[in-house]
């Protein structure tokens, strides 16, 4: 993400546009644009972020908010306090502390889907040009909410097993506000953050000084045994955990959380209060309704069970019909598969040519914050039917194979 | 709002926070904090900016609600576009277009709530010290939205029939990068901009090349009378109008609008999608439901006969209670009075000395952004009975008879 430029006109046809700077970073648009194809029918799309929607519990849900809107009536339809129904607010505290991390519902914020609890993150630590680490590649869309505040994006290097918290020395980590880590089946790489590593990561944390954002919207999309601890776990005082019901409940709903120690959530209130007021009372009480019912245990194993699934169905594809020389992730839970193609191919260049072929995914290029290499790109295959992936992955082959030979 | 610090580090027991100047401004909290004891239902609050909840089409949207998840199903629960429902987008154009002025649903984007563009606004136009114009007084959520991007406030001087465009000579409008506006039953004075000033305004904006940013919450809560047209419609290339349905439906939904020109719609999206990818589906859509029915033709009529009638108890009992020489206005429309006080009253003082009388206010000085008066009160008469309103304003008159003179 670039540094904006300050206080630059944008001239239209409409007049000029006095916008701020970070207003006129424009760079996650061009994908957008090419990825709009992916909406017709006859597209097999792998470039989704989206969960299956046969995977939500739409009649529970449809219970709850009629249960809420005759039970409480005006007060689920009123202004109410900003940090969030006390009720779900307690839900979230007790999971946490169920897992190992003992939490009070005063550490936990309700926000407006996890996509603002970055937001919010960003306008509570970063000044301009202050020093964020991330890891290489990230996710997108945190990368998108830091750079509204134009911080200096720092790459803590990856491999396999996440990212290298030896890497954290003193050059890299001085100066830096947090590390944001996705540590469970990350977004894009699908990989997961091994026990030890989180130790270290937490230990070089203190060592410099820097706060740890943990985004965890996957966690519990794991195909064969849960992740290790949270990062939460190994340095509770410094750490903002980021949650998210988009994946177990619905994203329609807009609803996420952050835990964190109590002075951190003040100020997180406060400036969620200028930024929406509050989340939706409505929304906020029926999705509490789901939670606290019997569903979850039924509902989560049906969507790991489809997840695991489709992810061995591309896997066992990518093994066909990739080249040798191509390398891709084996995740333990979660959405995505990341590739890297051998030679110098261009990723961006190869979308075009696959959605002439009625193929879509996304490339590498935009999770990485700075020195993206060009051969990445990242395969999504839960919206996916069986199926489909075999066929597209068939294709996307043949496609790769023409572009690299 | 102060400018804020920056990079200041917060130390607190549970170790040292590297926040953000942003996240230093703590101007607003001390009077949440006096505010929170008008949760105590013995309590006469004259202080919520709250709708009154025997307003809300509570039976109606239980209809939508149940309505939208059995029509449509899972797609009610998916992620969906940043800019908005179409429909309701399309619902908002067709109304700003039967009030006269033309617009297409893609000069609409559907944001959670007013206050969310508000923030979005800032976002878009404000570096740090540039210069926002704003009415002395002006909304407080307003100030504190802009605040977070440490704008330079200058203050509009404002009379009885709201701000003086011919106060917006050179050195007052030089460089700024909007005006911010409410022109309809202003919270916190209750205050009309007439037609002539709206013209006046736009023509100044032209003039010194600065935008305008209208936001009219209020303006379907008239009396007797419509308001006069909407600012947008005498300079609609450089006008963001921001509405919202929170008091006309129900604000725990948490739904709004911003109308602008189509290039700054598309600035605006970008931005929306890195702060909380989109307002929620399921909301947008039940909210269609009920203002595509009939209820609204019914329903906003009751509203205003209710609010009307609260007012006029209210300037009833100042007459009856207050000093003479107190100052207050006379609203057409909205939620809000303000008054005045004689002599070097200062009004935070005023309300601890109301709380121990079991009434609460808002004191005047958090709406300036500069140069606070001391002598100011906002009062709220649309969720409190006639019985207590006559009640509340004699004690109040007491403490302010007690402290005056």
């Amino acid at each position: 993400v670039n540094a904006p430029q300050k206080g630059t006109l944008l001239r239209s046809t409409e007049g000029a546009m006095p916008l701020a700077g970070r207003a006129r970073d424009a760079r996650s648009s061009a994908i957008r644009e090419i990825l709009k194809v992916t909406l017709r029918p006859e597209v097999i799309s792998f470039a989704g972020g989206l969960p299956a929607p046969e995977s939500f519990p739409v009649e529970a849900l449809r219970q709850a908010f009629d249960k809420v809107l005759r039970e409480v009536g005006p007060g689920s339809l009123q202004y109410s306090t900003t940090e969030g129904h006390p009720a779900l607010r307690e839900w979230v505290a007790a999971r946490e502390t169920a897992r190992g991390v003992p939490t009070s519902a005063d550490e936990v914020l309700i926000v407006s889907g996890s996509q603002q609890g970055l937001d919010l993150i960003g306008k509570a630590f970063i000044d301009e040009a202050a020093p964020v680490l991330v890891e290489s590649p990230s996710y997108l869309g945190a990368l998108q909410a830091f750079g509204q505040f134009a911080p200096t994006f720092r790459a803590i290097p990856t491999d396999a097993d996440g990212l290298l918290p030896q890497a954290l020395d003193a050059p890299l980590a001085r100066g830096a506000r947090f590390a944001y880590v996705m540590p469970n089946f990350q977004n894009p790489t699908g990989r997961t953050l091994t026990s030890e590593r989180r130790i270290e990561l937490a230990a070089a944390a203190r060592e410099h000084d820097f706060w740890l954002v943990e985004d965890d919207p996957y966690g519990d999309l794991w195909y064969r045994a849960a992740p290790p601890p949270s990062l939460r776990a190994f340095a509770p005082e410094r750490t903002l955990r980021l949650g998210s019901f988009s994946k177990i409940l619905a994203p329609g709903l807009r609803i996420g959380f952050i835990v964190a120690p109590r002075p951190m959530i003040d100020v997180l209130i406060r400036l969620k209060q200028a930024t929406d007021l509050h989340t939706a009372t409505i929304s906020q009480r029926a999705a509490f309704e789901v939670l606290s019912g019997n569903l979850m245990a039924d509902h989560l194993p049906a969507v790991r069970q489809r997840y695991a699934a489709q992810c061995s169905v591309m896997l066992e594809a990518l093994e066909q019909h990739f080249p040798r020389d191509a390398v891709w992730t084996r995740p333990l839970g979660g959405m995505f598969i990341w590739v890297e193609l051998a030679g110098k191919v261009d990723t961006t260049a190869l979308l075009a040519r696959a959605i002439e072929r009625q193929i879509a995914f996304v490339p590498g290029e935009p999770f990485f914050a700075n020195d993206a290499p060009r051969n990445c790109l990242r395969l999504s295959f839960v919206t996916v039917p069986p199926e489909s992936i075999r066929a597209g992955i068939a294709t996307l082959g043949e496609v790769v194979r023409a572009t690299t030979t």
